[in-house]
Order: C-alpha cells, then structure tokens, then sequence
C-alpha cells in the first residue's frame, strides 16, 4: 500500500469457505489483493465485523467503499441481500446492494428466476462473475460457471435475463465419496482424460433424467469388467455428468431464442478445461474468461451504485 | 419341523446386509422361514460355512439339497458364480449353479447383458426373484425391482432376454444423507404423497440427463422459497428420482418391440408403492408381486437343474 495508488474502492468476494479481498484503484485494476480463511461457514456467533477486520489487516483504515458478494449476502451471512428477479442489469444489481447496521460493508443481492416449470432458482455470487464481463449496456452472451452447483446465464443486451443451475458438482463429490463408485476408486489419480472423454460422450447421451441414473452405475459395471482403468472410474463419473450438463445446458440456451456466441467460462481453471473439453465433444468451442471477474464485477456494479466515480476506461 | 411335512428343497436368499432361508416341500411350497443378520457383509474371514449352519439352525441336519442365489455368489462372497449372459432361460440359470468346495451349498450364478452403447450391466439375485414368477416356457413380461440399484428387465417367451439398471435408491441415500439438500430436511417424517407426486412429475418431463442434475437442486430452491413443506422435501426428492426412473424405464422397455402387459412390481412392500404411484402418473398400471418370489425362483431353478424332483402343480 503506497500512496502512489489510491484506493477507490475494497471489493470483496465473500463465500462459504473462503473469503478474498481486492484493493481497486480509481479505474477499477487490481493493486492488491488478500486471502482468508474466513468464509462464512468459519465465523462464529455472528462475529462478521471481526472476520473483515481480520480479512482487511491495515486495509480497514482506508477511507473508502466495501463492496462485497456471494454468501456473505445469505440467510446464514451478515445480512440477507434479498434476491432481485430477471431480468436484471447492473444497474438492478446496484439497487439492490444491502449495507450492514453500522455501514461497515455494502452487499450485493443475489438473482432469482423460474425455470420452464415454474421452480424457482437462485444465484448468489455468480451474477457478480458475469457482471465483471459486461460494459453495462450492449451485451449478449452465455456464461458457463461450473462448480458445486454449476450456472448457465444468458445475458442479452446488457441483462440477466435467466439462468439454470445444474447440482453437478455436488453430485459428484456425493457420489464420489459415499455410493459404492467410491469403493472402487484408488485415491487420488492424475487427469485420465479417455475416461473423462468417455464419459463425456456418454452422458451427452442421455435422452432422459432417469438414463442418468443408469449411465453412473456403468461406471461400477465397466470397472468391474476390466473395461474401464481402476484409475479412470472417477474422471468418468465426472464426464458423465459433465457431458449430461453441457448437453442440457446448450439445449437450454440455444431455446431462448437469440444468438449468444461463444459461451464464456468462469471459474477454477481446472475444471473449466473439463467442460472445455466437453464442449469440444460436442463440436462446440468456449473462451475461458479472465481471472478475478468476481473483483472487476463489484467495481462495476459500484460504479452504477455511485459507490465510486467513473473513471473506468473499459 | 414335523414329520407331516417332508421337507424337499432349502432355499436361501443371500445378500449384502441380509440372509433370508426357507424350508420348501415337495410342491415347492413354503413350510417355514429364517432370517439373520448374517448377509456378507457381517461373515468376518470368510467363515460363510458357520454362518451357514447359523442360519440353518436345526435344519442343519435335513438331508436335502441347498439353493441359494444374491451377492453370496459375488466376488465377496462365499464362491464366485459368474455371470451368465442374456438372453437367458431358466434352463440357462439351472446350467451356471456353482456348488461350494465341500457341496454345502449350491449358488444361482448372476446375469450380464449390454445396454446401447455396449455398456455392461449386471443382475445378482434379481434374476432369481423374476424366475419366481415364470413357469419357464411362455411367460412375456416387464419386471421393475426398484431399489438401492433398480432393475427393468425384460423377459420374452420365458427368457430374461434384457434388463437395466438405475442407481435410484443410492442416488437418493447419497444425497439426502450427504449434499446440502439434507440439511433442509427435519428428520423422519411420514410420506408426503403431495410432495411426492410432484416430484415425479418433475422427474418424467426431465427431457435430458443433465436435467436431471437441474432438477434435484429446484428441492433445495423451493423449500428456501417456502413452496415446498420442509417434511416434503425428502418425498420430492425421491419423486424426482423414481419418476425420471419410470419414464426412462418404460421408454427403454418400449423399445424392445414386444407387448409386456401390465409391469410386475416385486420389492418391498413401501417402496414398490412409490412406484406405482410413479406408474399411475404416467398412466399406466403396474400390478405388486407375491412376497418370497426369491424361494419360488430357487425352488424352478433347482426343479430345472434337477435339484428336486418336479411335482410343482403351478
């Protein structure tokens, strides 16, 4: 921290198990940045002022804004941020920031949208992400976000217009270390990418809900022949899913009606291959986004909150 | 035990967690039953011999054969009886019993088939159960065991020419006991046939695999926007599952090309229940099995294997 940067703006990326700090400058880059584990799910009796005090170090004596997002925004965080509807722009995410009592931390709100069927769904943290990729105004884009419980967005002309989460991450980790595929598993193995891409294009496949649940006991059933490695079983139950995802996800997005490109992914880089890969299966291509979108998000959205002038050259 | 009542065949189920044996007579019919806790899972240092003659008791001394069929044919088990392929009749099961090393027991040997894409499937004591309800030469029939692992399978003129399986019932345990959708839940609660109900009828529009992966999380967003009752929750799930199982299942038995009539349900008395409600919201029938069909299907196949004399009057 040094006076040749001055600091515009703290934004905070606040999640269940890990909690990650950005000091901005007046256009919106990156100076520096911190890390703790100070997740949600590791603070106490409430003690949220003392955990971002312990996150912010001498950062706290900075006579700025603190933007944060993600779960920090939840019934189990600081303050409930309510979910906004789409469609959503950055300029909804801005009207629905939450400051905590004593003003110690402004929070952005999660999204909400209904699926075809009418059940409702939730993001929290992840519309920050897309927000980090829009100019605000002109976009229209697909942004992929896998993980735990995996995003699809569809953005057009600058908004939010709906999204689908897929428990695909989840599922995987459940089922990985608690059904009988687990007990055939030998530790940890390096990448076996046939098996992935196997299982890949089996899970392409599935035509309906219930061909899932057949297409992961094959897993048991192809080890258990000696046709697939004992060190590949896992990276084929993560295929499977990953390629019933991406095939569900582009025929969810290719019916909302507009051309959206190529689809962005955003997330831990590792497993942003695998569903690069998984679109290459499907003769589809994606861009890996940048990294720190969830920091360049809340500069933006504060700029549309007033938070911070804008001197934002884009 | 008495002297009125000639004692022909014993059959033993034998599985996982549970052992289940049966003194049948000359007729086959059932003249008594013994259970224990004494599945595989609980023999230590392959003492199968003394769990034997523990579950047996005094039957121990009947001088008659002894059948028995389920994962105590496994590679875990006592002897390995191994898979025969599909199509098979009983003549097919009879032919593939393999006997213990000192001949205390006979073991019905498991099925294998491949589904579509050539992925093997197996079957080990779900064979038996179906032939319980054959008479060996004519019967054409869909059979659906739901359960941990679920099994369809077809059988056309009294051979089990295909079957599959669905990992329903360990999908379902994994999750509610391991992913965030078990932290909703409030204990044991009595069935929730509402909720139940339209979880299936999510589960049977479910148009793709990853759907699938959508769907079990829209359990966790309905109950966090309070339009699913908290004591619901683990009967929609379980909606979701069964009924993305039932219209899998059934497409895939319609594509064999054969009229199978109204399905046979054999299983446990609640969970078959479940299915036939899944059954009747897609609108069709589906008729429960007779309980011990287990004892009746070892009882054919030691008739066709020449274990026992055939006086069965059918």
């Amino acid at each position: 921290m040094t006076a040749a940067q001055p600091t515009a703006l703290l934004a905070l990326d606040w999640g269940t198990t890990s909690a990650r700090a950005y000091r901005l400058d007046a256009a919106g880059r990156i100076l520096d940045r911190r890390a703790a584990t100070l997740g949600i799910a590791h603070v106490r009796n409430g003690e949220f002022a003392a955990a971002l005090d312990g996150l912010l170090g001498d950062w706290h004596q900075l006579p700025v804004q603190r933007l944060a997002c993600g779960m920090i925004g939840s019934r189990q965080g600081w303050v409930e941020a309510p979910y906004s509807e789409c469609p959503a722009a950055l300029s909804a995410l801005a009207k629905a920031i939450v400051h905590t009592q004593s003003g110690e931390l402004g929070i952005v709100g999660g999204l909400t949208c209904r699926d075809d069927a009418g059940v409702p769904d939730v993001m929290r943290g992840e519309e920050t992400q897309v927000a980090g990729l829009l100019d605000g105004e002109h976009d229209t884009a697909l942004f992929v976000q896998p993980g735990t419980h995996s995003k699809w967005t569809v953005v057009i002309d600058g908004a939010i217009v709906a999204f689908k989460s897929y428990m695909t991450g989840e599922a995987f980790a459940v089922l990985r270390e608690h059904s009988i595929l687990g007990r055939l598993l030998q530790g940890d193995s390096p990448f076996e990418s046939e098996s992935f891409e196997r299982g890949v294009r089996r899970g392409m496949n599935a035509a309906a809900g219930g061909e899932l649940l057949h297409q992961i006991f094959g897993a048991r059933t192809l080890a258990l022949f000696g046709e697939l490695p004992a060190d590949g079983i896992a990276d084929y139950l993560s295929g499977v899913l990953i390629g019933s995802e991406v095939a569900a996800g582009y025929a969810w997005a290719g019916s909302q009606g507009t051309e959206l490109g190529t689809p962005w992914l955003l997330g831990a880089p590792a497993l942003c291959s695998r569903y690069r890969i998984a679109f290459g299966i499907a003769g589809r291509a994606a861009k890996m986004g940048p990294p720190d979108v969830a920091a360049r998000g809340l500069w933006r959205i504060a700029v549309h909150a007033g938070l911070v002038a804008d001197k934002d050259t884009k």
